[in-house]
């Protein structure tokens, strides 16, 4: 697959732990000829040129599309419009741009508003991978190893230019699945957005008891689980939870509704019923322990 | 410490993980002379006799406890009780009871109403360690090492009967805290029967979702940990959710309003106070890793 597959030059905006990993990948494989680096921290982009991560460092957008035969959009989610606006001067039509963003509704709307006619060279993207490090250090070229990335192409996309960046996410060694923009947003806020609002909250709950202390002492290793994603970056999970807002809102209201419900069984003593509800978790669980297992 | 101490007859009902576990680092630490398995499972009595963790299996918990000197309750919390009313006859005020139940209040109420005047000999307990697995099979010596006991001794507790259990536990390695009933339920209420209900919930959530199978495949090790104690058994959380419902429903009203603001936060478009929220809840679960590191 890779005699056939090179891309000559790559753009990464954003050279962190997704952007830098993906970056490895690619050179690992020889499919990459000259990576061009941009992004907001000079020291960040030096670390990055220092372990081989990118070969040159450009600071302006335009220029470094200009130059660049696909673009990696691998900036924080409320990054990626502003990017979008600055390079759609340079993109032309042999040209591929992709974002790595968590939520697809909002970006693509803005995309289609500001690329006008070069709408179809941009070709949505979301690899679900990650770590709580991050940062250029993090990167590996392994990151995206057995891990979904999830590409939501517009009706009007270029089928090559879909097939490019499958490819190129093929390569690093990921799983990739073609998804509708709607429902990647709406899966996505049941699998990780809600649940790290839950965690958070349930951190701060903890954190706000009276008997905090206490609280703190008694936790085992089920609490810090639990909690594992409230130590993700909180500007980055603000940016998901408002522009994900109307679905993860939607995806509460319904858990509250869930939780509501089981709290009547309880007051009302039905141990049956909550037995039932534990039960069938437990099995849904056991579910996704084999996927992951066979998967 | 070892020396001075030593538990002539040790009598251990429910010789699954945790009871099976003491006895192991009891017998490990040479503190303990002979130990009597009592249990429902004879198939899993003799699984603990032939791998040493008992010397002897008893059926009748009248005649275990005749001929003990300190008994643990490490059966199912709704069994304690049970096991109380039937040991009650056979206890006096050489011999020690103890139990290992998640849940302190409604225990002690009731066996102040069983044990009436041997209520001295009781002290409520509960070792906060634990893995998903279950079974002698899966106790070891070492489980309790460096992990909380939790000891709620009543007013009325004989200290002598309380330095007793306090040194057993320390002896297998555990970090004694002694704490208030009520203050007890509490805390595990907001450091454990919460977060496990929330987890039930959230993997019923994603398995009664219409996208139920692109959810499955979209999950990450973010779900995966925020689920982990969806895995627990159900009839024993179950129990523990029924027996301390009063404090759980309390702390999931206030969890439903801390998921409110922050709603009411989301669809005002207050980004400033959800990440502030998110902040604070990074921050506190940093505190808590430190705490672990170092504790």
């Amino acid at each position: 697959m890779s005699d056939e597959f090179f891309i000559p030059k790559l753009a990464v905006f954003g050279v962190g732990l997704i952007g830098g990993s993906l970056s490895i990948g690619l050179k690992k494989a020889n499919v990459v000829g000259h990576v061009i680096g941009v992004g907001r921290s000079l020291t960040n982009l030096n670390k990055a040129l220092e372990l081989g991560v990118i070969d040159e460092i450009q600071s302006d957008p335009l220029l470094a599309t200009a130059d660049a035969d696909v673009i990696v959009l691998a900036t924080p989610v409320n990054t990626v419009v502003r990017m979008l606006e600055k390079i759609e001067p340079a993109l032309d039509q042999q040209k591929i741009v992709t974002d790595v963003g968590s939520v697809k509704g909002e970006i693509v709307t803005e995309a289609e508003r500001i690329l006008g006619d070069k709408i179809n060279r941009f070709i949505p993207g979301h690899p679900i991978a990650g770590k709580e490090k991050s940062g250029v250090e993090a990167a590996v070229g392994n990151l995206f190893e057995n891990h979904n990335v999830v590409l939501t192409p517009l009706l009007s996309s270029d089928k090559s230019a879909y097939r490019v960046i499958e490819k190129m996410w093929q390569i690093v060694g990921a799983e990739v699945t073609k998804m509708g923009i709607s429902s990647h947003d709406r899966v996505l806020s049941i699998t990780s957005h809600l649940p790290h609002l839950l965690s958070y909250t349930m951190m701060n709950f903890l954190s706000n008891s009276t008997e905090r202390e206490l609280c703190y002492e008694m936790t085992a290793g089920g609490f810090y689980d639990f909690t594992r994603t409230a130590s993700s970056d909180p500007e980055m999970w603000r940016d998901i939870s408002f522009m994900n807002r109307h679905q993860l809102l939607e995806h509460l209201s319904e858990f509250q509704t869930e939780l509501a419900t089981i709290a009547k069984l309880i007051e009302d003593g039905d141990e049956q019923a909550v037995e039932k509800l534990f039960f069938s978790a437990k099995e849904a669980r056991s579910r996704l322990l084999d996927r992951r297992r066979h998967g």
